[in-house]
């Protein structure tokens, strides 16, 4: 700290120093993302668009627009930063989907998820290598057997943002957070993975080396979790020992905010994953936090970080697709056409037999743990989620640029064909696959959107919005009877679980009862939740906002 | 554009790209505003201290911190950037103050306003340049006749944001609108005086030059108002249009987040005065827009506002306080203290004169405008405008920094001597007037937060709060009447105001009684607003924060 300060705040104060250019350029992007919000409700009914490929499709068009009233001299047009993107765009959108996840479906399917997340990005990033080595070495690209790891781990990136475009969490709740989840892990393994090629000494990789890899990356996976567990129970605690009695809405807000960004921040300063310690920290503020504070704040918190996500979103989409214009590295390139898509179509196909090559394997290793035929994961289900989380996105991109540019911009050839055909991949795999979704997951699922609605129809209370989704009828009415706890010890006809014989025939099961038991005990009084603070409807020291509507007439 | 483009990407690309140095300065900064925002709740009820001075002495306290970790020789720490203050953390308060303003005040003392903020801005830029003259010109710091008036306009311009958090809307609505509205106008005279002084040829003033600033200041009054108003009813318009019966929160609340900064970067973008600007797109996105979304949206954009205003106070506070260290100013004018000070006292001394000069004439000539007593302002209503005004903020820093430095610091003397007493005016101004203007309310007005409370405790409607505030029972019940519009036809015993009196006797009464007929008739059914959008409790594609919670339980 001592030693940095001088530089830390020298690079904060060159963050912020600009002139009138990056006023053309904000007002030119905050123009642009209303424009993609418009257009994008606009085609919301269309059976192909979605937000992603709105702005991709808009940002690409800008780029045109640029290039061509810049007559094409503007060639360095716009570089992918990783910076914006992994410091302020990604932890909006990972700290949303953890803070609006459907956490008991999330959990059941735990161990499925680190499954998929871990062992099956392992898996495609071994195929994505070999297959480069294989095809590309002949070639004489120039790569070294870095890259080709490299490549691997780039190329292993899912784009967990345009799975939740795509995948709804209420029609398909057991994909989307199958799906979902795994892009959360997989994020981090691909970011340890990469690491790991970067850093370690690969000439000779010996058992030493791997057990290494895979000590730091469970390290890295809990030290993680712990980080954004502990971040958001602060949180929790803070607001519930502060603010008792006195709630001011726009502090408790800002507390949440502030320091659900924290948590992704320290992460980063300590080298641990951020998406991981925030999405663990939007799960235990929504359990907890969110039910401290006062029912305004509930509504704003809910969807304030439902909109800087979504904003945060289009924003990635619509750069991604400008920068796709960079006419320097296309230029390079253009001496060599044929290779070049002959590289794109590798690399796509790679993609395609990698991850087809554990979501298969996976699926039916997990299916031998279930018992009941609904919990499995049936063959339609696989598809949907080999095809969903086929998508590459800005981690890609982000882990391309680190990999093959220095400053920005390249003029090595092989690099510069690794970057374009990162480039061509992010936009067919986004473009092509993800208009091809929507319609796939109509095709293979039952309807879900009909069957959610008729259940919707009838008057709904939480829990039987719920129950065909648990599948199990019995294991449903025990966890209604240890959710509602203590109140309930005349419930004795439900058979109470015998801890051992439950642990080792339900495992995931007997955790969650366990884990009920002591939050109802322990946690819940300490930190608040749901039932543990007292029903706050509005401040004092705050107007509700009808009054404040009444008197902003006046 | 087609030639700018290129800087203003690369710009973009500057502005982002960072490294870890830059994680490490976000950490300790959102670290630090949490501490702030917990430690200011805890001292609320402390009748000295308020939130702001709270950051600063943070701010101070962690710069002095930072200096004795690096041993004194991290003499660089933290340069105050003009940008990041005017580009991110301006918008989101002045938006909020428009947003969250009492439209009918404001509009009803508008002359008065206007008076303040432009003749009285004048008046003591005059006066402080005519000072620092006298008093500085024989000292020998080598300042040019341009510097002399740059220092007019840098101490002419007075902290809105620390006037927001002293004065209290609900308990001195007049003297609120009063000092914020002049607050808002000054800001504009200041910046236009500030940039005349800079680019204007000022050897030889004459009449032409002297009508081409009056000129200018017009110009930019007109055009930035009328900008934030279009920007405002576009929003209001693209919301009422499209999201008709299918509503949705995130997008409604996105749009108007990003209109709202759109709508200051544009102003930026044509060199107009963006606060103006952003103020007003407040003022009729919370007329017209905030009334055509749903009722989430309304809970969500309201409190997101505050919040977004209220961190970036904070944040404006601590930084101020951190760059206040900056030890290599502070070593070039050691060696002179005693002018160092002189200077500093000096330019205290001409702040306050400079104000008093305008207070009290300008309410002489308002009140001799007003007929009734209860609208003039009376002696210690001005002393408390003389006082609350008298905060030197950011935007003094900001125009300093501008005038006295070239890249982000200096080595001649007085340059130095310049800096570092700005930033003892602003440190002292903020800390000791700051510190003393809460008791001083309390001790000039009689009690009104009691009075407030008295009205609060009756069964309150909005009409009934506002009633004593206006002064005249006559002109409110006229008020009513014109308010509620079409379907009081009836009311026929209020007499109706015969046109050309009324403008000749009460101007500004009559213009408000057009404008609400022109509204109700026109405005409104195109743009929406209150009564003209059929009610929306929530959208059909979302869940309701009940149902939410709920789930969330499971």
């Amino acid at each position: 700290m001592g030693i940095d300060s001088r530089t830390v705040f020298e690079t904060m104060d060159m963050l912020s120093t600009s002139d009138h250019a990056s006023v053309v350029a904000i007002s030119l992007f905050v123009t642009l993302l209303c424009a993609c919000i418009v257009i994008g409700h606009l085609l919301e009914e269309n059976r192909w668009m979605n937000e992603s490929i709105t702005a991709l499709l808009i940002g690409v068009g800008t780029g045109v627009v640029i290039l061509l009233i810049s007559k094409g001299k503007s060639s360095h047009l716009m570089v992918f930063s990783e910076d914006l993107f992994f410091i302020y765009l990604l932890p909006p959108i990972i700290f949303n989907a953890g803070f609006q996840v459907k956490k008991k479906q999330f959990f059941r399917n735990f161990m499925t998820i680190i499954l998929f997340g871990a062992l099956g990005t392992l898996i495609s990033f071994i195929i994505i290598s070999l297959g480069a080595i294989a095809f590309f070495q002949k070639m004489d690209i120039g790569l070294a057997i870095g890259d080709y790891l490299a490549i691997g781990a780039i190329f292993a990136a899912t784009d967990s943002v345009c799975t939740l475009q795509i995948l709804s969490q209420d029609e398909t709740p057991l994909l989307y957070s199958l799906v979902f989840g795994e892009g959360v892990v997989n994020d981090a393994t691909s970011v340890v993975l990469f690491n790991a090629v970067k850093n370690f000494d690969l000439s000779h990789i010996n058992t030493t080396v791997a057990l290494e890899l895979v000590g730091n990356f469970f390290y890295l996976f809990i030290s993680s979790t712990v980080l954004g567990v502990v971040t958001g129970l602060l949180s929790a605690y803070v607001i519930k020992k502060l603010y008792f009695g006195r709630h001011s809405t726009d502090r408790e807000v800002a507390i949440m905010m502030l320091m659900a960004y924290l948590s992704y921040m320290l992460a980063e300063l300590f080298y641990l994953s951020g998406i991981l310690t925030v999405f663990f920290c939007g799960i235990v503020m929504s359990h907890y936090t969110w039910h401290n504070v006062t029912e305004n704040s509930r509504v704003t918190t809910k969807h304030t970080f439902a909109t800087l996500s979504f904003v945060a979103e289009i924003f990635i989409f619509l750069y991604v697709g400008m920068d796709a214009l960079d006419i320097d590295k296309w230029r390079v390139v253009s001496s060599s056409p044929k290779k070049s898509i002959y590289v794109s179509a590798t690399l796509l196909g790679l993609t395609l037999v990698g991850r087809a090559a554990f979501v298969f394997p996976l699926s039916f290793l997990s299916n031998l743990t279930k018992k009941s035929p609904n919990e499995k994961i049936h063959f339609k289900q696989q598809i949907t989620i080999w095809w969903a989380g086929l998508m590459r996105g800005a981690v890609s991109m982000a882990l391309a640029y680190n990999q093959f540019t220095k400053a920005g911009h390249t003029q090595d050839r092989g690099n510069a064909i690794m970057i374009t055909s990162t480039i061509t991949v992010v936009l067919f795999s986004t473009v092509v696959f993800g208009l091809l979704t929507k319609p796939l997951v109509r095709f293979l699922m039952p309807s879900p959107k009909q069957l959610h609605r008729s259940i919707s129809s009838e008057p709904v209370t939480p829990n039987s919005m719920i129950v065909p989704l648990l599948g199990e009828g019995q294991d449903s009415v025990a966890e209604l009877f240890s959710g509602n706890g203590i109140a309930r010890e005349d419930g004795q006809t439900v058979a109470r679980p015998s801890s051992l014989r439950m642990l080792l025939t339900k495992p995931t099961r007997t955790v969650h009862y366990y884990w009920r038991k002591f939050d109802d005990a322990f946690m819940r009084p300490v930190f608040g939740g749901r039932g543990f603070v007292p029903y706050v409807p509005g401040s004092p020291t705050e107007q509700s906002v009808r009054q404040w509507q009444g008197e902003a007439k006046h």
